[in-house]
């Protein structure tokens, strides 16, 4: 793990780091209060498709994690997203995500469908090696860990849940399980932890079925769906608010 | 409105009440923080069916509230419930029930449709009622006000709402929309304030299919559908937090 660069600002200290696995270099960052001294919990965070580790989204929790929980947050580009991809690609993908809401086109195509297997599969053993490596740290250590990931980040997270023991809980979502995904309904039984799963009744790209056999598939026997109005990218600003009591209430307060 | 009794303990102020109603005599609780003064948030509490005004869980839920936030918590015994009818009907009442949830019975015979319709038709203008004698209390006051009500609690808040502007916000949830049940899903499209719904994903008396077609008939543009495993009766307890913190949202917290 090497740092390549660290920022503190209101509080927050937020460094950059690479770890090569497999041959790959990923680029992370991690969030820490400003002075944190002594093992804390840590969130994971996986960014959605199309998007990066340091999209306005998930940076703004990030900070307000650090800040206000005193937890470590941790955030990594997935396999093909951010500073794995060329301004290019990147934004063809967006074009091509936005034509999927706007045509609500649901599923993928079995090459598409490959190239996102292909994804998740190297995405597992890098989170690995990121929660190996942020638990070196002393002001992360052995602390509790807590995953959030929605859409792309549920179809990295449920495999990497389903072969990570070191987790807590997670915030899922925006994701579902159709027929002849058998090895994703299988995962998905794997997770036993607490598990709040985030669901928009007008997603243009899951319908309420596929969410609702997915919540279901979940061996946890405490899982909450949360299900509001509104398209795949409208999750309402309450939310947060409630993620942010899920992982108080799994992982509790950060320490110094 | 008339008091009957007073009890006050651990800062929470207890008063039971009798209204009369269209000839009716309604009893009710209100729970208001100790030495409460000048106006604040109120809760309406909507027991379930066989249920009563003071039930534990609700109990827990109004001293809590008082407590914690210095809302004040008006609960009544809905008609044919608590003290407007006899130990021996309420027995049989809860006996019934139990055996439609040991045999998963969803729906109910015509008769039994007519006689809830009939007891709905009475609790709307007892809830009115209620909301009238208690804002003339200095310590409630014409402060933002909140109704609460699962199962029974739903079938009455769902019309109560509709034909009531001085609610700002409503946790309801247990219950669902079926064909031929058009008057209800006209009173749920009337009722446009924000709402949480609970809903139980095994529930014995209603499925998850009516559950979301009601979910989905609310004309609310702000609502959000909690679905939690477990049956009718075994809502989890970090819903209760849920609860609380979503009337803290809308309603604020208590003044002096």
């Amino acid at each position: 793990m090497q740092f390549t660069s660290e920022v503190t600002e209101h509080g927050v200290s937020e460094r950059a780091f690479e770890l090569e696995v497999a041959g790959e270099r990923v680029p992370g960052i991690i969030w820490t209060p400003e002075g944190a001294v002594g093992p804390r919990p840590v969130v994971l965070m996986g960014h959605g498709g199309t998007q990066h580790k340091r999209v306005d989204t998930l940076l703004a929790r990030a900070r307000a994690y650090a800040r206000h929980q005193r937890w470590a947050v941790v955030a990594i580009d997935a396999p093909g997203h951010g500073d794995r991809t060329t301004p290019e690609a990147a934004a063809a993908a967006r074009a091509n995500i936005q034509a999927r809401i706007a045509g609500r086109t649901q599923g993928f195509d079995p090459e598409r469908m490959r190239e996102m297997a292909q994804r998740t599969l190297r995405a597992v053993p890098e989170w690995r090696a990121t929660l190996d490596a942020v638990r070196t740290l002393p002001e992360v250590g052995e602390g509790p860990v807590g995953y959030w990931g929605v859409s792309m980040g549920t179809s990295i997270g449920v495999p990497y849940l389903a072969s990570e023991s070191r987790v807590q809980c997670a915030v899922l979502g925006l994701n579902g399980l159709r027929s002849g995904m058998d090895e994703f309904a299988a995962q998905a039984a794997s997770i036993t932890i607490p598990l709040l799963f985030v669901f928009q009744r007008h997603d243009e790209l899951v319908n309420v079925e596929a969410g609702l056999a997915l919540f279901d598939a979940f061996g946890a026997k405490e899982k909450t769906m949360h299900i509001n109005p509104g398209g795949h990218v409208g999750i309402p600003a309450h939310e947060r608010e409630e993620f942010e009591r899920f992982f108080l209430r799994h992982l509790g307060p950060g320490g110094r």
